[in-house]
């Protein structure tokens, strides 16, 4: 039987797995804003939230901040456009909600809970997305609003690079943020937003949205939020794979580590992925250079 | 050690699952369609052709039967237009290619094989799809080319009966068709499309496209096409939960039934699947009233 303490509320984020320095420029500040998310998030929990309100508000927070790619700070399509995916999911009753090729709607993450608490379907694309939001009186933001500088930096690179050396192809982002938390009841959650990759299709939907592969949640084991090259990660499940794990009796950071390696085993897929277990500790791990991530456990 | 017999070529297919009266009205004439496309695909095992062309070639033939909810046939959203989703994937490698709300496009599992072949991503969704269609230099149909009389019939019965009792919801529709397949090389695959839920929301993705929710293929296990309620399907993983089943040492037969008894169980799902393992006969389970499949494994 486990102790109390390691069924205490818990909540891990992560801001993505990547390519980045751990000691290079910015990652401070992208260590302060995923503290800040995790402490967020937990301040719900603390007050008897729900994990399901706990990750959206912490991810929430990170779309917000221009570091991150998601939200503000989206990492940019061949076009030059935002196409922003989203995904949320309830481990008390499978309940998940999540948007994809999403633009003008300030919090992709609000509007894949909108999604999820209309239950009517699961996942809703483009256009579609719009609309929706639009009949559940989101208030648009102006085009553009997500577009940063930065981002517009980095989709000059790659597309230099690739007028260097063909073919073209989208190149990872990183900066893929996510949640995951378990609450005073026991019930956890996992929700995940992206801009997905630098100079992507339009039309491209990656991992983050795909119940399963970036994102999953059940009662029964934990949850899990996964970033990294979103392709290689769908083809594997890496969620449920590591949900899959953690119901198996392995622990999150077993779990995390075991599916990881496995990305990397079966398709040479490269990213990472945070895990909460129905008990314990957090799990993170990554086969890339780096990856953010921060967990709060105790109040203060 | 398996027979030798029991690893020959098999393909399976099926054209949905759903309330229909098994000896109701057009059920002969899909009865026919699948034997038909299970013909046709198998015809490519035979000559020793891959799982990945018959599976292809099956649903491509499904598609263009008006009596299936997939390519010509397809159901309509609220709004009267189509949109098409299917999915396609390689147990040799795991690669995959998957389209979503996709319209103009005759045959949506040709081009999900395009977005396979190509590489770069997994799925396209909307316009972004239809612009990849134009570059790979895919032919467009007419705007309502896929939309026959009996799909206009069947939104205006929803519409109807949503006017009598608010709110409104989309309907199962059924008919959406799949394949599954193994080859001489003993090879796996696994192709999925439809036309989703009548009456749906514009933009609205449901489990066909999906990698691990309506479609999975894996060597190592075997192969799986889903249909039914794509929201409770996407939830519990249908297709990547039966192929690790086949991978734990299930049958076929048993894989799926187990999998359709979690998906009733965990979320009150209705829907079926069919599998192929990497020896064995066919394995298919509903929990809907009827589900119309078909298998070949003989050559004549």
């Amino acid at each position: 039987m486990p102790s109390r303490a390691s069924r205490l509320p818990l909540i891990v984020v992560h801001g993505g797995a990547g390519d980045r320095a751990p000691d290079g420029p910015g990652e401070d500040d992208a260590r302060a804003g995923c503290d800040a998310a995790a402490r967020a998030g937990f301040a719900i929990l603390a007050a008897g939230g729900s994990a399901l309100d706990a990750v959206e508000a912490a991810v929430r927070m990170l779309e917000d901040d221009p570091i991150f790619n998601a939200g503000c700070g989206s990492c940019l399509t061949r076009a030059g456009t935002v196409e922003m995916d989203a995904a949320i999911m309830d481990g008390g009753d499978l309940r998940a909600g999540a948007v994809a090729v999403l633009d003008r709607v300030r919090n992709p993450i609000a509007l894949a809970r909108a999604v999820l608490d209309d239950g009517e379907h699961v996942l809703l694309a483009g256009a579609g997305a719009l609309a929706f939001a639009r009949e559940r009186g989101v208030k648009r933001v102006a085009r553009g609003y997500h577009i940063t500088p930065s981002a517009r930096a980095d989709l000059a690179r790659v597309l230099a690079r690739r007028r260097a050396e063909a073919p073209a192809r989208a190149q990872g982002g990183g900066g893929t943020v996510g949640a995951v938390a378990r609450d005073a009841q026991g019930h956890v959650a996992a929700a995940t937003s992206t801009g997905g990759m630098v100079g992507k299709r339009a039309g491209r939907i990656g991992d983050s949205p795909l119940v399963g592969a970036g994102t999953y949640a059940d009662d029964v084991a934990g949850a899990a939020s996964a970033t990294g090259h979103g392709e290689r990660i769908i083809q594997v499940a890496l969620s449920k794979t590591a949900i899959d794990l953690l119901a198996a009796g392995a622990s999150p950071a077993a779990a995390a580590r075991r599916a990881v390696a496995m990305l990397g085993k079966r398709v040479g897929g490269r990213g990472g992925i945070i895990l909460v277990g129905r008990t314990g500790g957090p799990g993170a791990a990554f086969n890339t250079r780096s990856m953010r991530w921060a967990s709060r456990s105790e109040p203060g």
